[in-house]
């Protein structure tokens, strides 16, 4: 019997590495984890333990630190793109490289309506997100957002689907629609200003979702993709990931009081989990 | 041998409970989480298993959604409060209620400047607290924030400490100052505008940690009681637990470059415990 | 422009679900966790909101619960494809159904070398978990083990890998190798006893992963692959993760003492991630 | 206005040490972690970030890992107090010394009833704990288990309770019990082999557990501390917290089928919370 090793790949996963940038009337905080992964022509690596194609997952961690002081200082998406080219570019054993990035939302703090200099707070779940998968050809670049929790508590319906016998869910005229929304998507080519594009599509995805007639998640979640590809030519291809956070109405029946629609269980578990991958025709 | 019972307690904790208070021009959603627990005369529900004292931790659950419908309208200090007089009225076996509440930062979403009707973001991982602890003699009240992350990129040292034969810190005149900030409050009595004070005394602890010349987490953890006690006479005691997320300054010596306090490693653990109590005197 | 909804997926995902199952002699507690997701013509539930093809994710976890009933009484596996078989045959709108099963690993207590009747132990994070893909022409059945935490104290070295400018691990001979591991295989048809098979391999995984002499995690990796793709025949295809849970030498030459290969630091990040997928030539 | 600080307290927690220790035959790995906190004269530290008496928290980890060295060989109590002793002695500014450590669960791999030399597996979420808190006049030392997972599929009853208008639980003269067990116990003496006397107490309570008729949770409960109290003379007081791990009937009704208490939803939250002190009269 001969095996044949079909894929693999290795890295450093969540290298955390926070920076200051000092402008002269304020200090920036970017605070980042970032991910690094290497294919290639490692056979040997595992079916002898011969180490001398092996760039340690150590090694890419410091490599992160170190290009992190001159080159990371607009976007992730630019940083990423960096740091793909650096590691294919010193390792001709590697057919690809992918670079995962998470930027955390650090808000300036307010006070009167002055921004202060110095002090943050934290900006919620919510990440800023990019991937590059980079090969001898090319790189493609996404972008994305992570746990984005968003919440609308009406506009939002569940009616007409399929009865069966197992069915004891109530149709929902007026419901609560909840989400922890995981949406990145594919540039046809490098933005000129990565940061400002993600503002955009983010500021647009989320009016989508407040002002869409939602007839399911389904219909929110392709809603939300096709504004996106009809506003960013830019964008080739997007996928949401949207489970739903449920707010299951409270039963007061036996109590003699009546729900008005007011009063919910908000659950983690079970959840209904819907995704979507979308581009143009 | 006979055995006694020194303390017993017992309860319903993590009922998430969503409510929506629906305005002529605008809807708010607000999303808490109670944790109730009795303790009383219950010997012999340990003892020999009758069960004729004990209220079910389940129809606690059910007491906190069907009072909710009325009795649930402002701040959460109100409702933990109707609670708890709920529970002692109506159980005599039970001496004391404690009433946990925390309560999600929903922000509603603004577009151009106008606050959307129905629709929110998550507000990140902060959250309002509020405990109860009521008797037959009366209640004391606190209130309080928990995970409200925090960070400010200078203004902090930590200089001038032990040395020993174990240490390796390096002294920092200028460093990076994080913590994952959980404080509490008790008031005297009962305040008129619970929320509104909530509000205050967050803004001011916000201002004390941004504009505070750190010399220890220890040093701006006691500013910002300290703020606290001399701007808000109904509170009477306030605690901060302070953990110390640590920012650790990268060693870029090895590849011949220099750190100017600008790149860093974002550690989770271990990490810096830092707490006090404080009152008037 | 016209958009094409590309992928598409929906259902219900962390279905927990317990069965007692009752023997003359003894009691079984069975603990399952279940993701049900279906793909197919969904278009217009998309684009228009028309839910008449949508069978509820509420739906989805009734059933799960009601055919637990008289058709979950052995493997894992069994029920997946049950429940697979059943989704696809009453949803003609249906092209894909994807059934995923995680079992937790629930030990028999022991007294005196007595098996306990009805009383469990918790045994550990390890699940043994199951994927089925069932479309019109027929399911792939997988079966895996996740989060299965091994750790051996020699045997394992790191040496002989690139060095560069940003190198500063040191070579080791022998160090702890510790690992999360989730493993994952193919059959090529459903085995006649699914449970007994995954316990064959699961022993032959943990015996490879004891013995081998490791030149790397991926040196480790592709032995254990090696091992289960040249003893089972049904086995087609087999993948593995293994984060490398690091233990980093404690540094002790500042306070004068030597550590000799005992005192490490345990890190849960960042991590090396190594995976490969196998099968044979 | 003058400020008291009421109490004060920091150290460093969630420091992740392992261990190997080498015999001739076998090797052991031991994995735990541990928490330093002190109290004391910090007043000036506070109020003016005078920081000379201050051992900082780095130290403090420092510390635990060289003298794991020399002087962790035994058990986690004794360990604990040997780090409670040095940090006393060390700093005559402190009064209160706290140590917290936990222990992970290490299981020897065996192969044909062959237990191996030096490779392990993971032993579930349970760990042994230990607390010293170590002052001037004394030590007290605490001994426990930490998430333990414990589950019995009969005689357990929960009936008879209140009845009241929120009422909708049903009796149940035959449930499900798990609790996922926190336990902690005092000595009144440090005892002379902590680690035998460990296993000894925990087989006590999984017994306990495993054979008790519960009518109720709190009954369990005081049954399990009953029998350490009565066994170990050397404890002299035992805390249990017990959470319940609900596992709810699934309502086949809507199915036309009949569950006879058989399938069951496991659920996290929310959960009911059993917390009891005991001691001898």
């Amino acid at each position: 019997m001969t095996i044949r090793l079909d894929k693999n790949g290795y890295g450093k996963n969540a290298i955390h590495l926070s920076k200051i940038i000092r402008h002269p009337d304020r200090q920036e905080i970017r605070q980042i984890t970032v991910d690094v992964a290497l294919q290639g022509d490692f056979d040997e690596v595992h079916r002898t333990g011969d180490n001398r194609l092996v760039l340690p997952t150590d090694t890419m961690k410091n490599t992160v630190y170190a290009l992190a002081k001159d080159r990371f200082s607009a976007s992730i998406e630019e940083f990423g793109l960096v740091l793909a080219g650096h590691f294919l570019h010193h390792n001709p054993q590697v057919s690809v490289v992918e670079i995962g990035l998470a930027e955390d939302c650090w808000q300036r703090m307010q006070f009167d309506g002055v921004a202060h200099r110095h002090s943050f707070l934290n900006g919620g779940s919510e990440k800023h997100t990019a991937f590059i998968r980079q090969h001898r050809e090319g790189a493609v670049l996404s972008a994305g957002i992570k746990d984005l929790l968003i919440l609308k508590t009406t506009d939002s319906a569940f009616e007409g689907y399929i009865k069966d016998p197992y069915t004891t869910l109530k149709e929902a005229a007026d419901r609560i629609l909840s989400t922890s929304c995981d949406v990145s998507w594919v540039y046809t080519e490098s933005p000129a200003d990565p940061g400002a594009l993600y503002g955009a599509i983010r500021g647009n995805l989320l009016r989508t979702f407040a002002d869409h007639k939602s007839l399911s998640v389904q219909h929110t979640l392709y809603a939300m993709g096709e504004a996106v590809l009809g506003n960013f030519p830019l964008v080739k291809e997007i996928t949401l990931k949207m489970p739903n956070k449920h707010h299951i109405l409270f039963n007061m029946q036996p109590f003699g009081l009546e729900n008005n629609n007011e009063i919910f269980i908000a659950t983690d578990e079970p959840y209904g989990y819907i995704t979507g991958t979308m581009s143009r025709d």
